[in-house]
């Protein structure tokens, strides 16, 4: 591991550290317990810690950094941008945002942007839009989702984190996943009926069709299992809400901009959503950055209606800059080719490590956007750790890849491989290799007789 | 008016309109009734327009621009840390991470800094930890208030932006305001008896004190009028939370960072609060960057409790440089001196212009947060436009403002003067001087027999 820590700040590792422990507070963390790890640094698909070691980032940070850490063009794009035009309030018309929405609308097929700094407020305001154009109130969500950590956007969500500040926004109504592995029907593959979807229309009936103002959804379902849905799930999702006049949201903060090989993952299904909410890989975190893209049909709406949203920071002329240099990337570096070809080598190495494994349940992938789904027993499909907890299986796994300086995203029995879509192969190999290795201790673990390597 | 586009994009300014109008969306407006102005490029207290026209922005943008457009150093400290490390998971420490997070501590007297992007997200986290931390659940809030925009911040709003979008959260109790100039409580200086805080108490009583978690407050009243209070009603404020065990958060988004010439408002009573939440000043909006700044009592609880809030930007490195490099320029320029020093000339001039024009009923300020609050009729207070709504006078003083090239920020019968703290004083004057030629338009318009200039 070499040591890449080139250009050194003022403060030691040890004081960085220190500082940030004694000052700052951690997301999702009891602060006692925390150990933060020092970031200097990083390039491609690796990072350096504070003594000077590099990481392979399995995870692209928090499945954000698409283009891979301190990519040369987004540097200079918004060094650029800085020295030209560093803020203008929301109202104004800038450069960058004219770019990045015209540019949205065009790999979208929808019509217009509205700029925010994160999913979390994306979200907030694809709700609120939807209220007002249709002039209903409530919202159907999925229970494995999340939407992000404001009240409406965690309202929305069915992640266990809106549990402590419940109650929240009323009018959210939540149904099922199509979460094939583990069907919430009681169905298999031959008896399937798509109950995910049309108990959807039972909930509808019941709910009151006139009530409902749009069904939201995760393009494919991130921090909640990455639940990729069956073929035909989408055209009849969005068959239903034409059915209904409900707008149908797809949130691909998690899943657009590369990481399953399309611009947003509707796009493997041919479908067009209403409102498709983004944030991360559109800037791949360089700088902060959301959107809301709407369909003809909502972007009417306010041609004469007002849009009962804001923020200071809509339109970051920085923000926007970086949207526009990370989309260029995507296209002129040919990523989403190349994630067709990683994507594929890496299903054939998560299908291998599932029937190699004992611990290894099922496997879920679209590009680079992929998990393991552990477990005690195959047969029984026991988890590896219980929903919203742990397990010292789970535990040991994941110290293995640490300890290897592979910097995973573990979570109750889920273990994620969404690496930055510029990894090579060489490296997707050495990650993969790591994880065999863990998965080995498991089954080792568990007894249940499967060789360690 | 110099030409100033000095380095131009690719794109023409009709171009620039044009794709901003089409493809993407305003805050809050109906967008067909938008006409955005371009921004190319700014300098100290001015920017510049899509046709090289210089304005003069009496604003700081949205109220967040304290060191005025395309400051050398906060440039050169974004781009130093572009080229050192664009991104870290909110997990990781870093270097601007830290730096920042122990100069807040430092400057306002409390513990540590939970990081966000903006002052919605700021509030909806401190919403969320007083929750927590008490185990209570109401928090009180002010009519004439602003907190954000995302559903938790919204509703904590007093601000008719909410009405469109509720119900929102629970839990929320809305009290009456320090509004000496229309007096809730019918009282006048002589007979006051600071029912802005008793009937507070009141309300405490009647909700029950064991379950109101928080008052929630703007540290000097932004959007909403722009209302200073009492000298004794933040000491007073500050006695009932510690009588109730309620903690008291103030919302310093606009009113922080040197804006009335402190770190935080509060500073001028002398009182600190449990929870100070910002953004807008900590980096004058050349980055995207909100903070929750929390005291030991709730830095402690979250030592040993799970922090149930979180977000992928959290403590973003460049934010994080930017807000550093803000703070040091703060002090390094010597810019609260400043603001001292300038708010005691603006001061004056208001209230010169309180005796000179009928139009005017009120002038409040304090440092650089100034606001005038115009009326019909000096002797009735009638407002020159209504409550949630505009009118002719109205819109002829901002029309003339706009016509001389000075960028204002007006609301009902409110006209806000928040220039940048890097003003001169040859600056303000020229400002406050077209300010005086509309105001005398409105006089005249009013038949109110005050010669315009």
């Amino acid at each position: 591991m070499t040591s890449t820590q080139e250009r050194p700040g003022v403060a030691s590792a040890h004081d960085i550290a220190q500082m940030n422990r004694d000052y700052t507070m951690f997301s999702w963390s009891v602060q006692g317990a925390s150990t933060p790890m020092v970031m200097t640094g990083g390039k491609g698909s690796h990072f350096y810690d504070g003594a000077g070691q590099s990481w392979l980032d399995f995870s692209s940070q928090l499945i954000n950094l698409n283009v891979g850490h301190q990519h040369p063009r987004m540097l200079e794009a918004i060094k650029k941008q800085v020295d030209q035009l560093c803020f203008a309030g929301p109202s104004f018309a800038t450069e960058p945002r004219g770019l990045l929405g015209k540019k949205l609308a065009e790999v979208t097929g929808l019509a217009k942007a509205f700029f925010t700094l994160g999913g979390s407020e994306a979200n907030e305001n694809a709700i609120k839009m939807a209220r007002l154009v249709t002039g209903r109130d409530k919202i159907i969500t999925r229970y494995r989702s999340y939407h992000g950590a404001t009240m409406g956007s965690m309202s929305a969500s069915g992640d266990p984190r809106r549990w402590p500040v419940e109650p929240g926004v009323p009018g959210v109504v939540r149904v099922f996943d199509p979460y094939c592995y583990r069907c919430p029907f009681g169905k298999t593959p031959d008896s399937c009926g798509r109950e995910c979807v049309s108990h959807i229309e039972e909930v509808i009936q019941m709910e009151g069709p006139e009530s409902i103002a749009a069904i939201l959804v995760e393009g494919i379902t991130g921090s909640n299992g990455l639940i990729v849905p069956p073929d035909d799930y989408y055209p009849k999702l969005r068959a239903l809400c034409d059915k209904y006049g409900i707008l149908l949201i797809t949130d691909e903060v998690m899943s657009g901009f590369g990481r399953t090989g399309k611009w947003v993952a509707t796009q493997h299904w041919g479908i067009k959503p209403d409102i498709i909410t983004c944030a991360k890989g559109l800037t791949s975190g360089y700088m902060p950055l959301g959107a809301v893209i709407v369909n003809g049909r909502v972007a009417d709406y306010f041609e004469t209606h007002m849009l009962w949203g804001g923020l200071t920071y809509s339109g970051h002329p920085v923000s926007c800059a970086a949207g526009v240099e990370n989309l260029a990337i995507y296209e002129e570096e040919d990523i989403f080719a190349r994630v067709d070809d990683l994507g594929a080598h890496l299903a054939a190495r998560l299908e291998a490590m599932k029937a190699k494994y004992a611990c290894v349940g099922d496997v879920r992938y679209k590009g680079l956007f992929s998990v393991l789904e552990l477990v005690k027993d195959k047969a029984t499909k026991e988890p590896l750790a219980p929903f919203n907890g742990t397990s010292p299986e789970m535990n040991a796994l994941a110290g293995h890849i640490k300890s290897k300086q592979v910097y995973a995203y573990s979570r109750f029995n889920f273990l994620w491989v969404c690496p930055p879509l510029v990894i090579t192969k060489e490296e997707l190999d050495a990650g993969l290799d790591v994880y065999e290795e863990g998965l080995a201790k498991v089954d080792a673990l568990l007894g249940a007789g499967v060789a360690a390597d």
